[in-house]
């Protein structure tokens, strides 16, 4: 009998993994890997550390090589081949070798689409100028971190405040260049809610990098055919080089050309087996839709993760030798789990931010809880502020968000776990986690903010949101009380507060405004200031509010 | 109307928690505290980091004052006070003040018993030799670090391998002092599995503790009445400092005489809502029961985490002024999750060990996987190695436990999360986890290990444990067969193995000895011996097995 022969288009993450497992399973099968990259296997999330030197050599960042699919699974990569067509009806491959023009046809019997996606290059004037560059591939990063080292790159400007475009700003920041970054948007990170996004931003400009939200890069200007300048809508930025990280469209078009579905973000349809619409298709990685476990709609979230989880079911089902349902793999869902580390801080998100879920409809409730990451007393110990979502008729978790200094992946993984199990705010609230001072609290971070949730829902506490107490200040609608130490209200405040000390509010109740609508009360992390708020309630005042995450959280400007 | 009245006997962890609980939701409540200590609110579990002055301060260790509770809560805290009775039919509490042995009556409407756990001194020859310790209370580690700081100490010996055991331990080491430990069980760190008890035991001994286990003490010898040698089995240890950490039996004299009805372990039973057996009558922390959420039973862990939030769920219940049962807080279980920082490494538990389970009557599968807690390129990148046990019928986890120098804590808490949450392996398998370098593998240990598990129990790979391979060197029973490259062969390798380089194997198989009953494949990690399994299974070899975890988990000789 003739070997059953599977193609994989792409050979990054997806495509190796999808490759991989079904040899693993499927010893018999025929593979052909093709991709038109040079590199292959190699670690895409990596390349902002190569650029800034963080890791050293390009050995480092490329997994495995061609020659280790043939010799160590007897799989054939096809490096510098694109996949021209798919022939649906005869099942086969059209398939260019660019160094040579050759053009040959590959029969399949089952086909894995793995093309990932490609960085948005906008048709702006100018953008063709040298010194302009995406990264994404091996090769950019191999071009751009050459250009660093010949010493002539003083002046850097990336445009776009998502994940890649902040690891590479941190990046060349660390490499001595002076960097801007240039954000559409109000904030950067755009996925993040507001006072977790500023959060990070401010730490950001206060590591030395510039950052311009709202703005809009309209050309570039060159000399010598090299870019000198980004033009953008609030005037002209002065660059050697420049970083487009806009963004990434799936690639598609050899998928769509042979009547591949799909979705709305442009990526292939897939249902969890990750099987297209035509029969013995599949795709898998960056070109592939996702279902969004909370909402259960597709969504399209590009992420390695994902990519090496989609990777492994396409290859897993493809490689079945009887297609029977109870023996394929499959992936119901992902919540778009993220991570990065900004020089001294890491912002992490998991499920519906705040402005999803009202997108979605849920009638939700959030909490900002300040906590720490170790033991008060423990050394080391640093602060994380967690951010959670819950539905407020189910209770369910929707989201979180955590920033800080402090370890903001195991929270994040712990709550993106139980959101996946379908937990509801108790749930977390009760969660056995692992304590030892070098670790965590004895009440995690993640179960403090459960708690407060829990407070809220039933209505203990009454909090607001820095962005309301920001707009507050500017209709002068809100009496801000603050009720720290009196040294510590003197190092830094909210423009407008006044300080009464929480010990001795009781005694000076009568001091604090009652003219304005809302009393606001203020600490540094919220907990004396519920304990005030419980005081001055029992004295009877109404419209009190506290401040959520204390001043450590509030992203706005203190005097 | 008279205020309701709140007793509280204990003010370490739950009690204090609970009094704060019940006062913050209740602030018409009268709340008295009663603790036969001098010191309240402390960090238990920073004490040995205290006397290893790694936490410098005796203030930092201690949480909150008399006076804090006092000022900023209302709530009275009578400290070097002793419940010596609750007289439950007149529902009052009977006090000794003992420093003026003045007795009192206190009335109370609810009651909670929070007395905590005592350490296990057990009546061994000359136990009453001066500096022979346990250490649990302040005052405890206030005596061991005065007589540290005395430079008096040269030689000491902890009796006990457990969790305080250790940590003081490797505290003692850090001071430069020679620390024996002798535990009665074959290995230290008993509630974890030998695999990964015997890993954290090696690398103790690397760091130079001395540790003889299954070894009993049977007294002590002394000088001018001070301990000057530890009498055990295997001979006299010499020692001017001895620690005793054998264990801890509940605080509940005064419960049992007041009727309240006790569990196995000798704890007191409470329901989810921490009720005792008697009305009115609540019992958080250490000297109450749990209920493990994997087998349902009632089972008795002492632990800081578990008491924060049995004390707030008794002092929340204890201050509903009507006891409806939709208001209650209840706490439905606990894993027992725990972790320990040993000098350069981390060990965590979750859930069931692979031993709890067998005896629990479960049909269980294991698998033991080494991975990264960083991406493999990643600067700083260290390893840690899973085990997961798993259900074999309904494909639930049951339990994991981490080892390594790489973070244990992250996926403890991930694994604990979905256990609670009744996750199978497959859930685990598709958990959407943060990725980034700096953070994770793009396929995290959790996942990685879970996969190994799903090839494990749909039979697409058979292993073997290390310590039958090391049964098995013994019987002659098996061939171990290293696919490593030469170089890493001759560095070092189990005892009796020969060496075939994986890429060379196909070639020289026609070499392997097939004379034994079973051909145990051999790596590093286990990916190598995996594909010479797949290789050698094609060629038609029989009896194959992988080594789980490598040589890098092996925890017995290597030569």
């Amino acid at each position: 009998m003739e070997k059953q022969k599977l193609v994989v288009i792409g050979a990054v993450a997806a495509g190796t993994k999808a490759a991989s497992k079904a040899k693993r399973n499927n010893p018999d099968l025929d593979i052909k890997v093709f991709t038109k990259e040079r590199y292959i296997s190699y670690a895409g999330c990596g390349l902002p550390y190569y650029i800034g030197g963080v890791i050293k050599e390009k050995q480092e960042i490329l997994v495995r090589s061609p020659e280790d699919f043939r010799n160590n699974q007897g799989i054939d990569v096809f490096t510098e081949h694109e996949v021209k067509k798919i022939n649906v009806s005869e099942k086969k491959v059209i398939v260019e070798d660019l160094k040579s023009g050759n053009v040959q046809e590959f029969p399949y019997d089952k086909l894995i689409i793995a093309t990932g996606a490609s960085p948005i290059v906008p048709p702006l004037e100018n953008i063709g100028l040298a010194n302009i560059f995406t990264l994404r591939s091996v090769s950019d990063a191999l071009t751009i971190r050459e250009l660093l080292d010949s010493g002539k790159v003083k002046k850097a400007v990336v445009v776009g405040g998502g994940f890649i475009g902040l690891e590479t700003a941190e990046n060349l920041k660390y490499r001595g260049i002076e960097v801007t970054i240039v954000e559409l948007m109000p904030h950067i990170l755009p996925p993040f809610d507001e006072e977790i996004a500023l959060y990070a931003q401010n730490h950001m400009v206060d590591m030395g990098v510039n950052i311009l939200t709202g703005e809009k890069v309209t050309g570039f200007e060159g000399i010598d055919g090299k870019v000198s300048a980004v033009k953008t809508s609030a005037g002209d930025i002065e660059a050697d080089m420049v970083i487009l990280s806009i963004g990434v469209r799936p690639n598609t078009a050899v998928a769509v050309e042979a009547g591949i579905e799909t979705g709305a973000a442009g990526a292939i349809k897939v249902n969890k087996y990750m099987e297209t619409n035509i029969k013995d298709i599949y795709a898998a990685g960056d070109c592939a839709e996702n279902t969004n476990l909370v909402t259960g709609k597709p969504v399209w979230y590009p992420m390695g993760s994902t990519s090496n989880k989609t990777g492994r079911i396409a290859g897993h089902n493809a490689a079945l030798v009887k297609q029977d349902e109870s023996m394929k793999d499959s992936l119901e869902g992902v919540l778009g789990t993220t991570i990065v580390r900004l020089f001294e801080i890491n912002a992490a998100k998991t499920g519906l931010s705040e402005r999803d879920a009202i997108r979605e409809g849920y009638d939700i409730e959030t909490v900002l809880v300040p906590g720490n990451d170790k033991a008060h007393y423990f050394p080391g110990n640093k602060r994380i502020i967690t951010k959670l979502i819950v539905d407020r008729s189910t209770r369910k978790v929707l989201g979180a968000q955590i920033v800080g200094e402090g370890a903001a992946d195991k929270p994040i993984d712990t709550i993106a776990a139980a959101i996946t199990l379908g937990a509801k705010v108790s749930d977390l609230a009760k969660l056995d986690l692992a304590y030892a001072p070098p670790f965590s609290m004895a009440m995690s971070t993640t179960i403090l903010s459960a708690n407060v949730m829990m407070n809220k829902l039933t209505g203990r506490i009454e909090t607001v949101k820095s962005g309301d107490v920001y707009k507050g200040l500017e209709d002068g609608s809100i009496n801000i009380l603050d009720v720290r130490e009196e040294g510590e209200f003197f190092i830094s405040a909210i423009p407008g507060s006044t300080n009464i000390p929480l010990n001795e509010i009781e005694a000076r109740a009568g001091e604090i405004d009652k003219s304005k609508e809302t009393i606001i009360l203020v600490c540094k992390l919220g907990e004396r200031a519920y304990s005030s708020y419980l005081k001055l309630k029992k004295l009877g005042f109404k419209n009190l509010r506290v401040l959520e995450g204390g001043t450590c959280a509030y992203p706005y400007e203190l005097i």
